[in-house]
Formats: structure tokens, C-alpha cells, sequence
């Protein structure tokens, strides 16, 4: 928003102020009003709008200068600390741009329904994060050209429909080389479903660093579960309580991360001494982890900042420059990875 | 909303997407004429105007029928699981009320500016959440009657402005009633700032449940941090590295738990079987710490439910039935606290 369009809400926001002092009413009445809801008594509205009138008010909207926009930001559910980094990206690049950022789930309305609200509200855009989308819902956003950009989706979108998401099968390659590089030959993986477009390409990318380092593929050392607690805890107390167990496991998330760690402390393995635990995400538990966890990060931040710049591309009518952007990750080393056979280091 | 209201809207939409297709132009630009924006050609404005006359379009908010309400949820900032707990409780909430939330923080926006969008946006009212409130913004809050409902507010609000929370006090006896029952008698506290009005009540409780079992308060085993992870590692450190360390630590948050688990981790001290660690909060990640830590649960969804219940009520013209509510709180008992100098119970 420009200084000057600031400025002139200012005076206007004054104004209403006065107007309910003089009238003897709440700004929020003044406000009705002024949107043209019906819900004020006719003598309230009348006077409301003689001194509205009287000193010259414009509502914003209809005098072309720019009422604040909105985004919508739709997740299948709000649980995870996934989820918690991906609206801090999301609402603070929107609030970047001058953007404000409703926040919906997919459990009261469907992503039809949301796409039709999106309307209704006079919404920007919407990003949708996280979720299978209809071939149906997909249809609709291309023939009613809804400003639409998708994060992490779980299925390959239509290539008309721009989608966001991660370098996951580089960030899983830079993750198992890591533990390659500490020594680790039996490393064990937590990857997640294969029907999901992320957890496959991690999967990919953990076979693909143990092919370069000569190391064939052992699906016994390899569980496939969701991006959960409970599913990474068991598998990998599955995994850990089997004879010749693996030296490493790399989770495909923080949350089976944190599964992995609490399969170790029953088992009585320590970590990192006896076995490393390298995870991906990165969200702000992994640093909270006891110990805290090594992994692969993902900008989430710039997630956010790229998801908006797209969507405010696509709202202004402009085609998407790509289909499909994937942003860098980080290797990040904590504590939760080491050699193995490594001394105890529980003591620093 | 109701049922017909519903599908009004959607006959609505269905003749949006007709005129677009009949125009050529998106739904998008269609829908900017429906809301007079300007940024469309004056032709196609023109053509599209008169579509709409012809087949009877009635602008929603101009009808009196209920354009979607939406709240604002403004925070001091998106980390840490705690917040994550109270956007879903509100978004939660809202949606089941049919209200939207737009989710804001403090950091490129003041509280007085949240205020002011709130009546530029039409938003129903606003929830502020942990924030210390200036004088200047409650007396204006009251002054222009906005609807605004704070949750866990840092400081004491003018008693004219609705404010939400749980029974931390009792809560806090709570947890220290379950550590004496287990058999501890030396329980040290991690406790939040004096300044917080939700840390200053836990250490009270904390203080209260003592007493009440004839134990002497022990300055010496309390430390006031932040809610927040590395200051409790630090403290919980300083604590256990003396002699005479307790037996259970009380944190006054789980990210202060946490930072208990990793200080024990690291001084090589066996959770629960040397130490035992109880967490205020129950966010999602304690039931995934290492070990699952046992808790006092904060009731998040009826959190958002209440606050949203009672923002929907001020914005109705209706005063506050009350002007501080606080729901209660439940013990979670996980596998952090067990009696002291109990065996290993790591494997099971």
C-alpha cells in the first residue's frame, strides 16, 4: 500500500470516528453503514449517511482505491508443526505484500466450497496446501481462471495449475549422504506414503545417494507410513527391534523423526551413540528435540513468499512463469546424528 | 448460515460463471465488477453491468442477506506450538460458526492498526492474543465500542474488555499435587515472568500446593524464564547441576519442558526413572517428546470456541455476561513422571 492511500484511510478512519461520537453510536454501527448492511435502524442510517455525505466520504471500494486484499490459505487440517510453518510463511510474506491471510481447513467445506467462497469474499487467490485436489476442483479453477497456486500437493497437479513445493528428492540425497559421510553403511529409512508426491521423492532420493555409495536397496530396512507421531514410532520400534539392525534411520519427517527418538529411548539405544537419527522438516520442535534432531530444512519462509508472489501474479492476469517451482533445503546439523559406534557424548 | 442462503449464493455464483463465459472474460473479472472494482475496462464494466441487471443480480451485502462474517485473530507472533494450538481452536471455531478468520501478527502491524483494519476490512471484531494491551489502545477499544475479546492477555485489561483464559492457578496445583502424590518432596519450578499474568498465576499455584502439604517454598529450586525452549535448557541446567537437585521439575510450559528433557539428556540423568518432568500446556508435541510428557492440558478448542462465542455476542451490541472467563484445565499423565528413585522404566 502506498504512504498516501495510508494516509488518506487514516482520515477517513477519523472520520467515522466522529461521525459515531456525534450520532452517539459505536464506530461499528457507523460501520455498517458505511458497507451497506441492513441491520441498523432507518432513522440511525439516514443521519449516518446525511453526515457522511455532508463531509464527503468515499467508500474505498468504489472509488477505485485499493481496499486491503485478502488471500485465502486452505489446509487439509491445522495440526503438525508442518502446518504451523507453512501459515508463518504464508501469512507473513502475504502481510509483506500488504496482503491479509484467512486461514481455512477442508473439514467444514470442501476445496469446491472454498474455491466458490473465494469469490464470494472478493478474494485474491487461494493457496491451497497440502491436499489431493479433485480432477473435477482442477477443471474449475482452469475454466473459471481462479487465481489458484497449490503447496505440497499430494498428486501431480495439471501443468496449468503452478504448484510449490521443495527440492525433495535433492534434500533426501544431501540427508543420506550425510550419514554416508559419518560412516553409516545400514542406514534404515521412515519415508512416507507413496501416493504422496513428497514422500516419494524422498524415498527416490535416499535409494538414489545409497546406489551412488554402492550400496544395494534392502526394503526390509525401508517402512512406509503417514507424516505421523504415532505411525514413525511404531515403525521404527519395528525396525530397531529386528537383529541386524540399521546404525541410521532417516525419518522423511519431524514428526516420524520424533517417533524414532521415543522407539529408541524404549529400546534403550541412546542416540546419537548407538544409533543416528537424521530427520526432514525442520520445524521449530526438530531444534526441541531431545537430542536435537540433524535434518534437512525447508525454507518455509520463502515457501510463503513464492506461494504469494504467484498467486499476486496470476490475480494481476499474467500466466505462471513455471508449472512447477521447487525451492533449495538446507542440511542442518544438531545433535541426533554421529559416527557409528561413536562414544557416548551424552555429556558435553 | 442457513440452508437458503446457501443456495441463493450458489445460483448466485452459477450466474457469475455464465456471464463470464458469456463475456469471455474470468470469473475473476466478473467478480470485480460485482464488488465495483475499478481495474476492469470500462466496456467490459459496462456489459457486465448490464448482465447482471438483466438476470436480476442482487449485490449480497446490499440485500441485507449476510455477507460471510470474518474475525481477525492477531498474534504476537506464529511460533511455537502454543500458537498453533490456539489458531485451530479459532479457526475451528469460527468456521463451525460460519466465520471466517484472518490471521495477523504484531510484527509489521500494531495492535492500534490491527484495530483500525478491523473497521476498514468490516470485520466482525478482533482476538488478541498474548499481548500486553497500552493503556491508550483498551481506552480507544472502549471508547469506539470494538468488538474485541483477548486471549491469556499478558497484563490485567480494563475490566470493560472481555478476556479469556484457562484456571492456570489451579492447574499449577494440580500438576504439583500429582508429583506429591507420586512421593517427590524436593520439586523444582521452571515458571514463566512475574510480568505474565499466566506465569505469575502457575508459580502461585505452584507455591500454594506446597504449602498445603507443609513443604517450605525454596527460592532456590524456582527459575523464571520466557516460554521458551533454549532459557529453559539453561535453567533447568542451573538446577540440576547442583547438589541437592530435585527429584521432578515442574515447567510452566512445554517448551520449557522440553528444554528439561534435553538438560537432563545432557547431564545423563534417566527421565522419569532419576527425574521426573511435568509440562503445562499439552500442545501437540508433548505426547511426542522423548519421554511423552505428562501435562496439564490447556482446553484449546473451547479456547477459540469461547472466545469466538463471546466476540460474536459484543458484536451484536450485547455487553459481556462476564468480563474474564477461565476454563479448566485436565491431567494428562504420560510417561515424564513416575515415583522417585523408581526403577529404569524404559523398557515396556
Amino acid at each position: 500500500m502506498t504512504g498516501s492511500a495510508r494516509s488518506h484511510r487514516d482520515a477517513q478512519y477519523g472520520l467515522l470516528t466522529s461521525i459515531a461520537n456525534e450520532v452517539g453510536v459505536s464506530l461499528t454501527t457507523v460501520s455498517k453503514v458505511v458497507h451497506r448492511r441492513r441491520d441498523v435502524s432507518e432513522a440511525t442510517r439516514v443521519r449516518i449517511e446525511a453526515l457522511l455525505t455532508e463531509h464527503g466520504y468515499v467508500r474505498a471500494w468504489e472509488s477505485g482505491a485499493s481496499r486491503p486484499r485478502q488471500i485465502l490459505a486452505v489446509f487439509r487440517d491445522l495440526a503438525g508443526p508442518y502446518t504451523l510453518e507453512v501459515v508463518r510463511g504464508i501469512v507473513g510474506a502475504a502481510a509483506e505484500a500488504g496482503v491479509h491471510t484467512t486461514v481455512g481447513t477442508t473439514g467444514r467445506r470442501s476445496i469446491a466450497q472454498w474455491l466458490q467462497e473465494s469469490v464470494t469474499l472478493d478474494a485474491t487467490g487461494v493457496v491451497i496446501v497440502i491436499s489431493a485436489l479433485a480432477e473435477q476442483d482442477q477443471r474449475r479453477i482452469l475454466e473459471q481462471r481462479l487465481p489458484v497456486v497449490l503447496v505440497d500437493p499430494l498428486n501431480a497437479p495439471l501443468p496449468e495449475i503452478p504448484s510449490i513445493g521443495v527440492t525433495n528428492w535433492h534434500g533426501a540425497t544431501t540427508a543420506v549422504q550425510h550419514l554416508l559421510d559419518l560412516g553409516h553403511r545400514r542406514i534404515g529409512m521412515l519415508a512416507g506414503r507413496s501416493h504422496s508426491l513428497a514422500g516419494a521423492a524422498r524415498l527416490h532420493g535416499y535409494r538414489a545417494a545409497l546406489a551412488e555409495a554402492g550400496i544395494p536397496y534392502d526394503p526390509g530396512l525401508v517402512r512406509s507410513t503417514d507424516f505421523d507421531y504415532g505411525e514413525g514410532l511404531r515403525a521404527a520400534r519395528s525396525l530397531l527391534d529386528e537383529s541386524g539392525r540399521p546404525t541410521a534411520l532417516f525419518a522423511a519427517s519431524d514428526v516420524q523423526a520424533f517417533g524414532a527418538l521415543e522407539a529408541a529411548r524404549q529400546l534403550g539405544i541412546a542416540v546419537p551413540s548407538r544409533l543416528s537419527v537424521m530427520s526432514f522438516d525442520d520445524t521449530l520442535v526438530a531444534a526441541m528435540a531431545s537430542p536435537p534432531l540433524s535434518a534437512v530444512r525447508q525454507p518455509f519462509q520463502e515457501l510463503g513468499q513464492e506461494a504469494t508472489r504467484v498467486l499476486l501474479h496470476l490475480a494481476d492476469g499474467k500466466p505462471p512463469v513455471t508449472s512447477r517451482k521447487e525451492l533449495a533445503t538446507e542440511l542442518v546439523v544438531r545433535m541426533s546424528t554421529a559416527p557409528p559406534g561413536a562414544e557416548a557424548r551424552e555429556r558435553h
